[in-house]
């Protein structure tokens, strides 16, 4: 099962390591900000970008590097995202070639990704000190200080690991991710990485993560702001000894669920650290016409202002749950829906048949008043079923971006 | 010229009046709840609703009474939606009857809108004791007091006028709006009453209305969330005595640029007065390949959330901007790309070409420090333009929302 030990180090054959270069002020004990993988041998790799038409370079970069469906290693910053920065690209290929050069492979094998504010100039001096130091750092169990080094504002390092069985061989996935705010649908400022010792082609592996991805990242919004840096890199070293998977099929069912355990609970731990957030909320909806119906309800449920704000409040105002359904894209009935409000404290239904259910305020007030928060919607029409991740919009994410450049 | 004075009795033939009859807590001084709207004569009429799937049970019967082009007054309340209520639209139809016979005009003569909580059950009682004491209070200068009566969480009344010529004779246009919160494009919890006693008929007046809306309702944006309730009426009374305006031509086009004024000036008051907000927000683009690019940038720059709270901390992050703009509708470049920040206080370019622009910060601030500002976006692309209304995303809105109903 996935949990929060593990990480990108859980596969055999991965070392990582994080350290402050000086892109952000801090020290090494405060901001790390340089993260670098390494498989010990050449990996299957495939990663899904940001839909936003401003792209940060880096992105263009490791699209390119990508192209053969091969990689070795992920260099990453935090501080900077080199968008809409002056020679970004120049920049992000210099990064790639300083890392290739010191860990003795071809900087076409190495992928590079930037997080942090856009439109400022990124200097390469602090990656020409930082690249060779953290060669040497390198470590079969550095996965937590490279989770260390890839967060902006998050508040803890996002880390899991899950194992499997592939062929009588034992299989890891491991991962980890960042992303606090500028996070909606479509690989908003979110990183992830994600290593995994089964053998499996490329084509493949990019199909798998290109699928699961509309179940798991691109379900998760913060803010409704969809980021310009934001990739999802998936790497496949094979150590783990299992004929290499090439098709659908059993196999390749085993990797998609093991893949699935890593990225919702990544996704989870992203929605419940979002900037500022008090409360994860978790919308699932069933019994939608079709899944993209499914999927699209309960992102907009996650995604309105005004619900987060009434989870914030503690305030059990379904109403808004109606109105984020009704505005969110597909054609659908909007007849017949049933809202149960959920959490450890307790259950309850507040709509029924789209009309007001008799219920208590109080108990949905206490309900309301842990941590995650469950909103369960069903739309009494089909089978499809989807979830989606989002957090309370609270007084910290306005003053945490009134304010963040300082 | 639009401005402050004025309102829906601004016109000839038009009475208004606003009382509190106990929909909401409160007094008469504090909290008005029903407003009336009546025109001496018969008016061409034109609605334009909400896009929501959920619709409030107003909207199904004022769009029914509008199937004939024609109406005569509107009745309006604040503080419940009269949307996924029990027997929501028996209700809204028994408030038309009421209304009409204390009028002595049939009801379906009579629209009627609702604005407040979604899902609670609404009572017809307040209604009976309060229209027969709306219509005694009916006056020619009744405007403001029924501004008043559909205000929820607004802090100001919004009205305006304008003066103009038809074949020769005067004619007015005045206005009111409510709506604060919800607010974002496609008609959210936003209400606009406007009346002229220009003689216009009622296709061509829906056709000027529904298209105006594109520019100035549709573009406006407090926070992302597109309500269940919102419609925008029009009535055409015809006591200016011009020859009625049939189609298009040199007298519809004064027409539509009188209300265009009085639209645009509405939508502008909302936006400064969206719940929480500190500052206005107007967004323009202009070097748009086409009218929905441009009109699709300017709405997605004044609904990020990052933005706004940029604005609110006074902080000019234009890396946000080109953000926001990378993820809005619409296949365009986003390479040469311009952005001035404008207030009273001076203007500043902050991004050129795509690419920071080198720029005083402390300049930037002080711009950013005005109640109103502008955000300026040249594509470089195109010929088209179009405007977006906004305002920053401050602690107070958290603290309305997260207590909306208490």
């Amino acid at each position: 099962m996935a949990n929060e030990s593990g990480g990108v180090c859980a596969a055999r054959g991965f070392r990582a390591a994080g350290l402050h270069c000086g892109i952000r002020a801090g020290s090494e004990e405060t901001k790390k900000d340089l993260s670098l993988i390494v498989s010990d041998t050449m990996c299957s790799a495939a990663g899904v970008y940001t839909t936003n038409k401003v792209k940060g370079a880096p992105l263009v970069v490791t699209a390119r590097h990508l192209a053969d469906g091969r990689a070795r290693a992920v260099i990453c910053n935090s501080g900077n995202a080199n968008t809409c920065a002056p020679d970004g690209e120049a920049l992000a290929q210099e990064t790639c070639r300083l890392a290739g050069e010191a860990l003795g492979i071809d900087a076409d094998d190495v992928l590079v990704a930037s997080t942090g504010v856009i439109g400022e100039a990124l200097s390469i001096v602090p990656f020409e000190k930082g690249i060779p130091a953290l060669v040497k750092r390198l470590s079969y169990d550095g996965g937590a200080e490279a989770a260390q080094g890839i967060m902006t504002t998050d508040t803890v390092r996002k880390e899991t690991a899950v194992q499997f069985q592939l062929g009588g061989k034992t299989c890891t996935i491991g991962g980890m991710a960042k992303g606090s705010g500028m996070i909606h649908p479509n690989m908003a400022t979110m990183l992830a990485f994600i290593t995994t010792d089964a053998c499996i082609h490329p084509s493949l592996l990019h199909r798998i993560l290109a699928e699961d991805i509309k179940d798991t990242f691109n379900q998760l919004s913060v803010d409704g702001d969809t980021s310009t840096n934001d990739m999802v890199i998936l790497m496949a070293n094979g150590m783990a000894g299992n004929a290499e998977v090439t098709d659908d099929g059993e196999d390749a069912e085993q990797f998609r669920k093991a893949l699935h355990q890593v990225t919702s609970y990544l996704v989870e731990r992203l929605a419940a650290d979002g900037e500022g957030a008090g409360k994860l909320i978790v919308c699932h909806v069933e019994g939608a016409d079709t899944k993209d119906d499914a999927r699209s309800i309960s992102r907009s449920v996650v995604s309105s202002n005004l619900f987060k704000a009434a989870v914030f409040g503690e305030d059990a105002n379904w109403g808004r749950v109606l109105c984020a359904i009704g505005y969110a894209d597909g054609d659908f009935s909007t007849e017949n829906i049933d809202v149960v409000m959920r959490s450890e404290k307790g259950s309850l239904t507040v709509c029924r048949g789209s009309r007001y259910f008799e219920h208590s305020e109080e108990k949905a007030a206490e309900i309301l008043s842990a941590d995650a928060i469950h909103i369960d919607i069903d739309m009494h029409s089909g089978e499809e079923q989807a979830d989606a991740w989002g957090c309370d919009l609270t007084y910290d994410y306005v003053r945490i971006n009134g304010d963040y450049r300082s």
